[in-house]
């Protein structure tokens, strides 16, 4: 089966597509050709697999990449939160319009591909109609508080039209924060929920910016991985109709982050987190949800880590591969 | 002020900008001017206003109106439910590219003009993952079952964001099926929601497609009208947060209104009515509401019509307008 992946030259997009390339085949149809759609150029290991192809720039200018026939296709390219709320334009463009011509042109191409679009825990928010439940269920009434989030629901709804209109098979994961993060820390909001654990095992401050008891659902990404790939295994018939749902997250809070953190790597790693309250940070967290749910998630056998400790010994096992930096877990030599 | 209508020769759109103009202001302000941009020309009686300005052509080509600096604007222009479903490409230029359109000409003016978005209670349906309600409320999860639904629900979405970034003030009310419309019958499925009681009082016959216990949310023109006004004129605030809301509708069964046009009209008229079941309508009436509630809408002191005699006596007053046609009521002079 032929297949893209845009955004391949991400975090997430080019380790899902290691994982696609591992696992050889997905629905028990053998995987040929993984092409990566991307802003950037794909990692050098993706590029030097025989059945990958990359193609550079962006997706405006890609249709007649689209229209080749794909047989599966993953959506992860996206212009994130921040980007978005500077520049309105640029998210309308890499979002909206971009996704647009991504699915006009599977529908051109005539053969019904099956689609997973990576949504987002963003197209919930507070609302002061129908305030938002502490934890935010499939069901919860979407709320986004963003130009990110509105893109990402306006796109789970075209996506189940031209799906009822047997354009494609498409259906949508809606990804919990996705921890823990290799790289910098960035601007996005919610960067220290992995800059606290990354940061003090690379043995370097980290700042919390929120107090301990804030509680939010988190997803490895190896169980990010894991959900996009099961939704994209999944029958129509088991996604019940709607299809659009949640992805499973753990709900903890960061003193349960923090605990985990000592526990796995030990009280001197932990001391390297401090916290000075941001309260242009703190007053965007506030208004997020405290906790996903999962359900439908569940019905198809997905689950969230088994626990924090789990993911930060995942990010530490992270950190043995090549595309790691060296310097990574640095604060657990001294 | 300077008023746009989208939409305005239409039924609606015709009717709601005689109204302005008989009220002659909105919120205080004196109405100086009101366009009405259609596919089609403007009714005469509207053209020969001195305040009227008739702008006929696809919304996609109007940027440079819309860009003209409003103080208001009502945006009624739509493909119907019938059009997108035949042609998918018609509907997403006519209603998403359209309305996009519209959105971004009005940003480019810069002075934030108040906007109400004419939406659809066809944002609902059915949803096996998550069962829609007997009677769906503001707050109910949607769930589009056709291109024209989910094209207003985007727009909904689309229209909070550009309402949050500052670029209009915008809110979207969801209209229940409008009835009695006048004219000829149309391939709407709910078109024998006016069908019932527009034919019989013209003297001829009319085929119930759906059996007597079908239960519908119904709005008189009237009504209907008074909602999109008055949800133009409330404040942000009354607004409650969320930017959608739903028209209040009388929920009624076919035995209910055809019991009102024999008490209104006499049991000669209510002859006319045949039952004769269309499988097919009566599959797609079958996904649909049995009823609404609009919560909010109260909130701004709207309120469903009194019950549906009075929708009956609306329609046979309104037959004595000019623009109505001769022989509407030729079943009363029998």
């Amino acid at each position: 089966m032929k297949l893209l992946v845009t955004g391949g030259a991400g975090f997430l997009g080019a380790r899902l597509a290691r994982e696609i390339l591992k696992k050889g085949e997905l629905n028990g149809q053998k995987v040929t050709a993984l092409h990566i759609a991307d802003l950037f150029p794909a990692p050098a290991d993706l590029l030097a697999d025989a059945r990958v192809k990359g193609h550079t720039g962006p997706m405006l200018e890609q249709g007649p990449l689209f229209e080749s026939g794909f047989d599966g296709v993953f959506h992860l390219a996206s212009a994130v939160s921040g980007e978005c709320e500077q520049d309105f334009d640029l998210g309308m463009r890499s979002n909206l319009d971009s996704t647009r011509c991504l699915l006009e042109g599977l529908r051109k191409a005539g053969n019904v591909p099956r689609m997973v679009f990576a949504s987002s825990v963003a197209v919930f928010g507070p609302d002061a109609s129908n305030p938002m439940p502490d934890i935010v269920a499939d069901n919860t009434l979407p709320s986004p508080q963003t130009s990110y989030g509105t893109h990402k629901l306006m796109i789970e709804y075209l996506l189940a039209d031209f799906t009822r209109k047997g354009f494609i098979d498409g259906r949508a994961a809606r990804l919990m924060t996705v921890t823990v993060r290799p790289g910098k820390p960035n601007g996005a909001a919610s960067s220290f929920f992995s800059g606290i654990i990354r940061e003090p095992l690379a043995g370097v401050e980290s700042i919390c910016p929120v107090d301990e008891n804030v509680s939010h659902s988190v997803s490895s990404p190896n169980n990010t991985i894991k959900g996009l790939i099961t939704v994209f295994e999944a029958s129509r018939e088991a996604m019940q109709g709607r299809l659009a749902l949640n992805l499973p997250g753990l709900n903890v809070t960061v003193k349960e982050m923090l605990k985990a953190l000592e526990e796995v790597a030990g009280p001197e790693v932990r001391k390297h987190v401090k916290f000075v309250r941001n309260e242009q940070i703190a007053g965007i967290v506030a208004n997020w949800a405290k906790g996903g749910s999962a359900q439908r998630a569940a019905g198809l056998g997905l689950h969230p880590d088994a626990s924090f400790k789990e993911i930060v010994k995942q990010y530490i096992e992270d950190c043995k591969l090549p595309y790691y930096p060296a310097h990574a877990l640095d604060g657990l030599k001294k």
